[in-house]
């Protein structure tokens, strides 16, 4: 049992949806998770199948924690109306319109809520993470592309409809590479993990005396977020280059969330952040000379994320609180 | 006398502080400037002279009105810090560190709040003009730079120490035009009429065939952000590209701002906005095509501003209601 000054803290259901598993705790009021699974969301089955099984994980580890839930959140990927508590589009699980909350309201007598994934890390590392400290912080999570959300004052920005905080989809690069989005020079198509392979690729097939060839075993498929790291710290030029050019756009894409929103603190999240100062101490240097006002203007952090997986979690559990 | 409902409208003052002129005027509660007028800004005098000018002003025309303010509200020009009425640094006025709502509060008895000139406008044009309609708009002006104002739920989104908003600064296209920040390649740099003008001439020396140069009667300082468009018009295809590529540049911020923002309505202000739907229609047609989700989504509505220089006046008032 838990007790904080003479009373229990109150404890909520945050739920992580993602292609492959569906990542439930029970997190309490301080940003504690107090028990926590995860079983496959199988996204081929019907919603209400998968739906089902995310509410009985949440009940188990419930049970299993001894607490009584206040509410449950949920982060899931595609486009989202929180408002409404609809998945209104997501192509990875070939959902339309499905009413996550209404459907997931039949398992809970408590209130349920909705917000994209993205926007659950961001939420949750405001709350217990790397932007505790923080009233202001935007979570940018490098990976197959590029999430993000906006937290202001310890809420959620979420636009009109929930359709906001689309910041991949800001061009930094007029008439650039292609996104899946169909713009062309996207922030997503040069910060995301998936364009520093695409480059790091692209720079050893014109170099095939590039270090990280011999990295790769001499195979273009076995080309990672890492490999261009790697060869830059093996003394390669041409990995160096790759990962100048991938920093260039990186901090690019982050002063202009700085110049737009300047929050307290940006935090980067994803698996290019394992870099850690390799990555960052550029981008601060970048930072530091070009946001706007300079030296005179209020500044802003720049931190890597902390709580990993957890995050979705926690944020999803904190949209109740 | 003002009546509505058997009571008076609550009236405030409202200061447009501009490098020429000093523009103030009497706002009700429901937007209607009552009285306006305006008196040199003299910038070059000691900071308190220009302030007792300004109260002085708001006296004025509050007598003449027959009205009893309830709080004046200024917008300032250069780098604001709101919470504390200071106005940072203003490169033009010479300014630093001017506590200008501490120097104001001398002349007057009510609440004094103070935001910066496009912010003010921003929140003019959310209250009372093309964005009464909408709880969230952003208003981006086209002048000399790109002002920038972010209006969620009625109020204005200014970042943390007020140093956010700065849409202008936003790189579209890295490594592109040097900007006055500094960076090279932000929204500013190609989309003022400051950019617009820069490319009309460029366009023009490299094409002595070109229609423009009759319309400037041969002389390259005659150019303005009305040049290209009136050579358009006149079937020049010279004439014709320089606004092509201003419009691809424009829509290219303007989406971003959509998918960072998703405000119910995107604003447009400026001299350049003057041409009306010869402008809006290429950028609706981008912006249909662009916009993250498409047709899917969330639609965001592109507009002109409507109330011009009374804008600034009108926000200003705005911030004490």
């Amino acid at each position: 049992m838990i007790i904080t000054s003479g009373r229990r803290k109150k404890c909520y259901g945050g739920i992580d949806l993602g292609g492959t598993f569906i990542k439930c705790g029970i997190v309490d009021e301080e940003g504690n998770i107090l028990a926590k699974d995860k079983v496959p969301t199988k996204v081929e089955r019907p919603y209400p199948q998968v739906i089902e099984d995310m509410a009985n994980l949440v009940k188990r580890l419930a049970a299993r924690s001894g607490v009584q839930i206040q509410g449950v959140g949920v982060g899931s990927p595609g486009m989202i109306d929180s408002e409404k508590g609809v998945v209104v589009f997501s192509g990875n699980f070939g959902w339309r319109n499905v009413p996550l909350v209404e459907e997931l309201k039949k398992y809970f007598v408590v209130p349920v809520k909705l917000t994209n994934d993205a926007n659950a890390a961001a939420l949750g590392e405001s709350f217990c993470g790397a932007g505790k400290e923080y009233r202001s912080s935007v979570l940018i999570t490098l990976g197959t592309g590029v999430g993000s959300g906006i937290v202001i004052d310890g809420k959620l920005f979420e636009g009109n409809g929930s359709a906001g905080a689309e910041i991949g989809h800001m061009v930094i690069k007029t008439g650039g590479e292609k996104c899946t989005c169909g713009r062309f020079g996207c922030f997503e198509a040069y910060a995301s993990a998936t364009a520093l392979v695409r480059e790091t690729k692209r720079a050893m097939e014109r170099h095939s005396e590039s270090v990280m060839w011999r990295l790769c075993r001499g195979n273009l498929s076995a080309v990672d977020g890492k490999t261009a790291f790697d060869g830059m710290r093996a003394g390669d030029p041409v990995a160096k280059r790759v990962v100048g050019d991938y920093v260039t756009a990186l901090a690019a894409g982050i002063v202009n969330v700085a110049n737009i929103f300047r929050p307290e603190a940006i935090l980067l999240g994803g698996g290019v952040c394992k870099e850690g100062e390799t990555l960052l101490a550029p981008l601060r240097e970048i930072f530091s000379r070009e946001l706007f006002g300079g030296e005179e203007n209020v500044p802003v952090k720049l931190a890597t994320a902390t709580l990993g997986n957890d995050a979705g979690i926690c944020g999803a559990a904190r949209l109740l609180m």
